[in-house]
């Protein structure tokens, strides 16, 4: 009468690895054993005293004082699109500057939320110029919002977010920054810049289980959405719904929150409360300064220049005469690490190299370095086993006594 | 300079609870084990390997062969979603029948699609009059969709989807069907029913962490999706860019998956396929039964007919003269036991009794009215001490010897 299975699988083991991609992170013990802890209703007071503390340890990590800040129930690209669907109203105009392939998907929503994009395109790999953005402005003083990523996660590139705020703030637009992956990686100062919508993901700089994207609305976005007259698009992400579960005095059903996730980000970002956001930042800068020392021995380069290279995501060209795919197949089953293939125009020119939050250790930047000259000497590249490591080992003693 | 914290909270740590609400419901700790496995890449041959299981344990769940059958990264209400705004175009009329809170959620997505709502009302607490969705066909056969809860989770009622869906297909409409409560508790059969849009969440019956929505869409979907002249409204929700990463051919990035709760779903799939789903609606009907026959002895009745009632989500009237917030505050408080409350017009009327998934044990259905009897008993309620256990074990006896 039912059809029977298709097959019967085993239990699922995933095998142990390094995850030095562009994200997920390495997780921690400590979250992962948070995650499964017992799961409880999301209306029951326990998880509702938790949901605060969360709040506020998201405040710390974004460094503002914004009543609405929360993890939306999915993955980041579900914390851009809530941005968009509740900011921006048919017919308005969006300034989005697209350095790479997340600035390209801030296009895709605005156009899908019936905006008019205004793009400002920069060089992948390249910082958004300031100057770009303050002449379209210029020539579109009428602009609702200014779209930007912070850091692009395609690319390695950190934008200034200070400066591009307050050119928006200077012609009364909105902001809408992506800190998918700066958040707890590099300073993302939400008040200092004034921007007004900002999320990120719990996968990188974090390490969380990937899933949710932490978000923050300043009250002048929150004001723009209690006063729109269009409906927004999309129920799952109206805020104006979710302030009646996550805003500051009601706790009523919108849907059924992910309460396990949510325990591993309460204790993820209890991780980087205790360990404090600028040592934090300074963890994730000695380690990149490590890989960095390795690679040149390594001679190979950045794609980004020093002044905007994200110490988190080590973005840098395939040595000529190397397999990109070849080489990052030896590296997961050979050696167990995970690094990031190039995406859209970027494909099969540049690895990503992730060391974010619990990835960024000196036995991942070591046993990174090891792999790469391992697997790049067996493709017949020039280099000499254990000058790698010896550079990044030496960088690290270098910072001991300075 | 930073901020400092405004509190330094605890390592969240959870109370034990016997989750008998409308979910989340019980997690056993197999699954709650699955989830803390370590976190690998969503590239990972491994993990792509783990995909296709899991895709191929869904579709035994939901009794389909359709390709596109795989979990959204989202909670229930965001598969609903998918299934609307990538099946309804603006200006497309859809029959939405409308007997509970998910009904009334879907006429929001409809009218948020930009299509047209034709609404079909029946008494919350009853199922879907198929006569009153024929005769809405008759008044307007040009209806794109036909859109129905198969189980009304704030009400209990059971429709009857079979016929919902043959009345659509005679008259050239696509289906969709919301089986968030129903998957895993009663029979869902997609292929018989014919539907072309099913989602389910994963925190009902099938007793997996809260978080994903399954999903699966019929052929006839797909290509309706494949021939949209109009982009999807939604980014994170567009099946026509998700085929690339959980299609049958490409595994391309689109979004980071939520790479855990898919391991924890992977494994409360296993569970049920080793089950079998046969067994386990029996013991989610063999488990109401004797709730049933506890709460007759309490002189408790239920909201809905039997006809229409779900076994796994028992929705029953408050006495008169007890007062329903203290009692379930009482449950949770003194015995850790969660019951749901009423919703919408329902509120304060009704309480809801969940036996879904790992939740729908003996010791769950003792243990719910031991406490209940010693709840009601302190609150001056006319039972006597015992009867409502007695008659429920009375009820496995007769049930054992059957």
């Amino acid at each position: 009468m039912l059809f029977t299975p298709e097959i019967t699988p085993n239990a699922y083991i995933p095998p142990q690895r390094r995850l030095l991609g562009p994200g997920p992170s390495d997780i921690s013990t400590r979250v992962l054993q948070a995650l499964a802890k017992p799961t409880i209703g999301y209306l029951d007071p326990s998880f509702v005293s938790m949901m605060e503390e969360l709040k506020s340890l998201l405040r710390y990590a974004f460094q503002t004082r914004n009543a609405l800040t929360f993890p939306v129930s999915g993955p980041g690209s579900a914390g851009m699109e809530m941005c968009f669907v509740n900011l921006v109203n048919h017919g308005d105009k969006v300034i989005v500057c697209r350095n790479g392939v997340f600035g390209n998907r801030m296009v895709e929503n605005v156009e899908r939320c019936g905006g008019e994009a205004i793009i400002v395109d920069d060089t992948w790999g390249e910082a958004v110029d300031p100057q770009k953005v303050e002449d379209a402005f210029k020539r579109h003083p009428d602009a609702k919002v200014l779209a930007f990523v912070h850091a692009e996660t395609s690319t390695g590139a950190l934008s200034d977010a200070h400066t591009l705020c307050k050119i928006a703030q200077s012609y009364g637009a909105l902001t809408i920054v992506d800190a998918v992956t700066s958040l707890g990686g590099v300073p993302v100062l939400v008040d200092v810049w004034g921007a007004d919508a900002v999320y990120s993901g719990s996968q990188k700089c974090l390490s969380c289980t990937p899933g949710l994207s932490p978000i923050t609305f300043s009250d002048r976005a929150v004001n723009a959405i209690k006063a729109r007259t269009q409906k927004c698009q999309s129920w799952f992400l109206d805020v104006n719904l979710l302030l009646g579960y996550w805003g500051e005095t009601t706790r009523t059903y919108h849907h059924t929150a992910p309460t396990n996730s949510l325990y591993a980000l309460h204790e993820a970002l209890l991780v980087l409360q205790q360990e404090g956001l600028e040592n934090a930042w300074a963890r994730h800068r000695s380690n990149h300064e490590a890989l960095k020392a390795g690679l040149a021995v390594l001679d190979i380069s950045y794609v980004v220049d020093e002044v905007a290279r994200l110490p988190q995501l080590n973005s840098i060209h395939i040595p000529a005469g190397l397999d990109d795919k070849q080489v990052r197949i030896t590296l997961l089953q050979d050696h167990g690490i995970e690094i990031g293939a190039g995406l859209g125009v970027l494909a099969g020119k540049i690895w990503r190299i992730g060391l974010m939050g619990y990835s960024s250790r000196v036995e991942n930047v070591i046993a990174c370095l090891q792999a790469l000259e391992s697997v790049l000497l067996s493709q017949g590249y020039a280099c000499k086993k254990g000058e790698a490591v010896a550079a990044a080992y030496k960088a690290y003693a270098q910072q001991a006594v300075k």
